[in-house]
């Protein structure tokens, strides 16, 4: 069943960025596995997935991580917490990687990939160590707007948490030598019901300072 | 009405990145209208939306985007294309912008605003001006992943498009000198009957790969 689209639109006016989660509330097992089933499924270019989502449950790890995050009670109060983390580099083991688990899903032989895997490499060898990781960090940003749209379906509040040291969130979380930096975090539960901020009216400039047609 | 689980993952698995679109099929105006209502809900952090949507009907105006595309059908012949550019600079006017827009649709006075309004004029003034470009375009990057979602429940088909070249999109829609600069687009439409693509078994990495639950 598709949704309607204005079933869409409701589902995207309920979102909001849910500052004070009701820390009583849990997601459900059945509805959190589905969360981690549309992370796996972000698209991402060449479809390299260049990324590693860590779903952090330990209360202290939690509350370590909220000291790098200005204190946001996000981080400790909402039921799920997602650090969504990049991949710092994009080499030919990426790239191999890939190709060997697209030719053993699609039954394709290695060698029909070469032409794809050229491709991929020529494209990666073009890029400076820099960029290659804020191409990684952007394809990482994807699976954000994913993960956020997924929620709002779903009837479930979330939160974005781009207000964070990632330098500290990496620390805290031993990724230094992993390959692997944070990109941003998204905090996902259940609204407080004493937040202010849902009931704020849902400001977005006017679609015609945004949207043009040409 | 929102989604069950088994319904938002059964439309994540309908997604897929359609190759050969039905030229002949065109998305009802109804429909489209969600699509640029879905772009203009898109969460950005501070609400900053450092972006401006262009939606390209002209069909002269496809052709030569197409050959800016490696020649990418998708392109041409999807019912509808987007062009998802990003503000190049976060100035003060930026932020005096959408500062005025929040007060005026929350009802809230200016100067109440004034502390947002300094933290994210700090935030802005501590990135040099290709940090702040790069910023803004990871914001885009989360309405990609919002309008893909988003044809995803809608049960319409789309296309990211990353392999095109940016700075010819630019010429092209006349974007230099206007402060925004092409950052990806997005073909949406209905699958054409011949795309191989449609049934290939969709390939992922194992979740144990990209999930890890800490």
């Amino acid at each position: 069943m598709t949704m309607q689209p204005s079933e869409l639109l409701a589902a995207l006016r309920f979102r909001y960025a849910t500052k004070a989660f009701d820390a009583a509330r849990k997601i459900p097992a059945e509805i959190w596995d589905a969360f981690e089933q549309s992370l796996v499924l972000t698209p991402s270019s060449f479809g390299l997935q260049p990324w590693k989502f860590l779903v952090i449950d330990h209360p202290e790890i939690r509350e370590k991580l909220k000291a790098a995050s200005w204190g946001q009670g996000q981080v400790t109060d909402a039921s799920h917490l997602v650090v969504l983390t990049a991949r710092t580099d994009l080499a030919q083991a990426d790239i191999d990687s890939w190709i060997a688990r697209l030719s053993e899903v699609q039954g394709t032989p290695a060698e029909a990939l070469a032409g794809l895997s050229g491709m991929i490499s020529s494209f990666s060898s073009a890029m400076t160590p820099a960029e290659k990781q804020a191409w990684n960090t952007r394809q990482v940003y994807i699976a954000l707007g994913q993960l956020m749209t997924s929620a709002a379906v779903l009837g479930i509040d979330s939160c974005p948490l781009e207000g964070i040291s990632p330098a500290d969130y990496d620390t805290i979380l031993g990724l230094p030598g992993t390959g692997y930096a944070t990109a941003v975090a998204c905090a996902l539960g259940y609204r407080s019901a004493e937040d202010k901020y849902a009931v704020a009216p849902k400001a977005r400039f006017e679609a015609e300072k945004v949207i043009a047609r040409i």
